[in-house]
């Protein structure tokens, strides 16, 4: 497996663009397309918020409905949630004008919004950016930067990402570009991720291979605990490298998985290290825990623990806050038994062990602290269970931008 | 009912103190003591956290072995949590020197702590402590407040209430004095609450009161999601008032429990409305809910989201963040059919409704976000069950406070 440049066009077969269609601020990219040559089978995973933005529902019918996709038309700046009747209307427009410029079947077009919630979308501005993008969309890479640079809110970074794979000997390459930074408590979240490749797959095990690697990525991140109503993974393939199709129990599966782990562990991390006013990337691994579950529900509570994340933020070795997070997670565990280790990027430092703090050095954990990703490791000496969660600092920046968003 | 001047040595028989006892910072009131001049049935409700601070493993034991307690001694400054054995044997010989100078069993009192978790208590000073406070304790107001003002750590309000009730033509009086402003979700929380009262009753019609009594009260707060090792509660009776014992099923025990309810949702509030940084109180009302459980899911949920207590912070009517907490809460209603409402102290405005905003004017909406109690009301339109819980805004000062706590 290999990094290389691009994004979500760097797949065979695939064009993107991202322009300015003026829907609630000007002079800022807030529309995008992703285009496949070829129909795609498309995976999808969707917010488990009971209140569903009408993007959101129009996904899951075609995911759920269609055998295949062709387009995908994301909007920022409004999230089309909390609706009504008119914004599904809106929702099926959208797809129906983009169905009619691109010659494709309205219900393969797959649509995504974010932003504010309440506000009905001005759909004749969609309509007018649909042609934009109908005509600005190319393979080349500056048009799939411009598509990720389109998603992006309150992000501070853009998040693309592509790699290239061997397998069965045919070179496969995947795409992806991701945004999110508030309301991020993915299960799933307002994360918008899409991923594209041209492997050769059937749905049936797209679907199943998405489902499974959610639960340890995008699902493993918060910045706020807060999880949002438009939350949507897709993840689509047209076949156009031309590998033999991907069956489970076999080895060109494994390679598969590998690079579509990678790039949905990356994106996620990058959505938490990116969260909104965060200064640091929160890492808690948890092992040698009873069930994968309980490993999960720890790793979890810490990095959304409010009092946590404003103690990395103040460099303050305060690991009581920790214990306290594990301690009302929900998981059970024997506090006497458990270590907790704080994680550098060159050394690990013991802080707890036999139910109390051990003699470290203040100032050693402090530095630890200041680096850019915070690592805590908590060894609960109680099976062989792993999970990772990651999340990000609490700081003034957050509530800033939180108490002005909409203004 | 009546609301009078006073605490918790309002009720007759009891007295209190509040001292400096250096234990973490010099000059600052840091001990307190509540004493029975008789012996008092008591009933406790404590932490949920796995974690459980030394005071809290002592307090459930002394709650559920002894018949009665006599006296709590309070210090803060240090937590007493993930403090091992060595911390279990402070609070072991906290209890006895209090006894011993009391003149009362080592299993008739009560302990709390409430600070840093992990540093360990330094015993000589609080045995010191102890002489001091049985020197200084008495039945004057003014001792009450000064036990009150002791346990206060990062709270800018004292919060102590009494109030009279007619028993069965009996005047009996109820004080309480509590702490907390961080680390607040009570489930019980680094809440303390301690409540006394001189009424006649048994601790088994004391115990049922309580715990039910919570449930709607404290455990209905919330300002950080960050439930702590050291939540207590505790109702201390001594009888004094020479009432007819109070007897399940009778108009006394629905005057006394509206009495304690009264204590308790009031305490409740003003730890909400005082949590770190706060400068407003937010409550969140759910009407016509199926069940209890789902009323109490979702007003919880509300109050809890980062989103909504940073847009009450900003004034801004972004009530999309409402029905998002609504919809990830975990308890199943139907968002197209609920309504929201935004309530001041005078007037209540419509603002969601047939699953979208309706046409409200958002200058009204932005004067009620800045009065200092916040007001949701969510009508679900589902059946006849209530709850209420509170909380307070995500302000700058929050996170200065936790960035900065140990330092």
């Amino acid at each position: 497996m290999k990094v290389i440049d691009g994004g979500i066009n760097a797949p065979i077969g695939f064009e993107a663009a991202g322009i300015e269609a003026g829907i609630k601020y000007q002079n800022r990219k807030d529309m995008a397309i992703i285009y496949s040559k070829k129909p795609c089978v498309v995976a999808g995973t969707f917010t488990s918020n009971l209140v569903k933005a009408a993007p959101v529902k129009w996904d899951m019918k075609v995911v759920s409905d269609s055998p295949f996709a062709q387009a995908v038309i994301v909007n920022t700046g409004i999230a089309n949630a909390g609706t009504g009747v008119e914004g599904m209307g809106y929702c099926e427009k959208t797809a129906e004008e983009a169905g009619k410029v691109l010659g494709i079947p309205k219900e393969s077009v797959l649509v995504g919004s974010t932003g504010v919630i309440g506000a009905q979308i001005p759909i004749d501005r969609i309509v007018a950016g649909i042609s934009k993008l109908s005509e600005a969309k190319s393979h080349e890479k500056e048009d799939g930067t411009n598509a990720s640079k389109a998603i992006m809110t309150t992000d501070t970074v853009n998040k693309e990402l592509a790699v290239e794979v061997e397998i069965g000997g045919v070179t496969v390459t995947l795409g992806a570009m991701s945004k999110g930074s508030g309301m991020i408590h993915p299960n799933m979240c307002t994360m918008l991720g899409y991923v594209t490749t041209d492997a050769n797959i059937s749905k049936e095990v797209l679907t199943k291979l998405v489902k499974e690697d959610v639960v340890d990525t995008y699902n493993m991140i918060s910045v706020d605990g807060d999880t949002s109503t438009n939350d949507t993974l897709l993840v689509m393939a047209n076949g156009m490298a031309n590998n033999e199709e991907i069956k489970e129990g076999t080895k060109e599966y494994e390679d598969f998985k590998e690079a579509l782990h990678f790039i949905n562990e990356t994106q996620a991390k990058r959505l938490a290290g990116d969260g909104e006013g965060a200064q640091a990337l929160i890492e808690c691994k948890v092992i040698n825990a009873d069930t994968k579950e309980n490993a999960r529900i720890l790793a979890k509570s810490v990095i959304c623990s409010s009092l946590t994340k404003a103690a990395v933020y103040g460099h303050d070795a305060n690991w009581g806050r920790i214990l306290c997070a594990l301690g009302y997670s929900g998981a059970k565990f024997d506090p006497d038994k458990m270590e907790l280790y704080y994680q550098g990027a060159s050394n690990s430092m013991l802080i707890y062990k036999d139910g109390m703090g051990v003699d470290y050095s203040e100032e050693a954990a402090t530095e630890i602290l200041k680096e850019s990703e915070v690592r805590f490791l908590v060894d609960l000496k109680n099976g062989n269970e792993t999970a990772t969660a990651w999340g990000c600092d609490l700081t003034y920046d957050y509530v800033k931008i939180n108490a002005d968003y909409r203004s």
